[in-house]
């Protein structure tokens, strides 16, 4: 089981804001799941999470579609542009939790944060 | 009402590696708050979230340890070791939600990350 966040890094955000809107949509993730089995799976695995690039906001719209079309849980994350962005700009994803297997389906040749 | 999460520098932790420390310290905290009127009043207001720098795990412990004397929620990180550090290592903590005066009097000249 894994969580996986969808970060895009053509934004003008700092390492400290990126962080910030990927754990905006881990905390959406995780609300999202509470009180059902894969979420409870994953808690107990650690709670295992890994962070991928997206080149913009279309193929971040792309991926979390398809996500969806899945059956994956998915929580999206527009920044409410009190500092670096402007009001309403899609800055990350979250994709899970869920199966690896199903997850590395949608996400499988994103590189790494 | 604000989330504060520290997140030490002094580690070799690439951006995803540790925006995802960052995500883990936020869903502990938000599984942490789950009930409170403190967590209700955070999610109301959108969730705010802040990533400050600390230089080392003595300093992380230090703050962590004067926001739990002051009476603040804290939630503590440590990695499991599969990756990029070995296992055990305090990479991150957050504090909160609370209200920003109570987690600014703690973290106060920290700064952003």
């Amino acid at each position: 089981m894994k969580l996986v966040m969808l970060a895009r890094t053509d934004l003008a955000m700092s390492r400290g804001k990126m962080a910030a809107q990927v754990a905006h949509a881990a905390v959406l993730a995780a609300l999202s799941g509470l009180g059902t089995a894969d979420f409870a799976t994953w808690l107990e695995q650690g709670q295992p999470k890994v962070v991928l690039k997206v080149g913009d906001a279309n193929e971040l719209r792309r991926l979390a579609e398809a996500g969806k079309q899945a059956g994956l849980p998915i929580s999206l994350v527009e920044d409410a542009g009190r500092t670096q962005l402007p009001p309403g700009t899609l800055t990350c994803a979250a994709i899970g939790p869920a199966e690896d297997r199903r997850i590395d389906a949608i996400t499988g040749d994103l590189p790494l944060l």
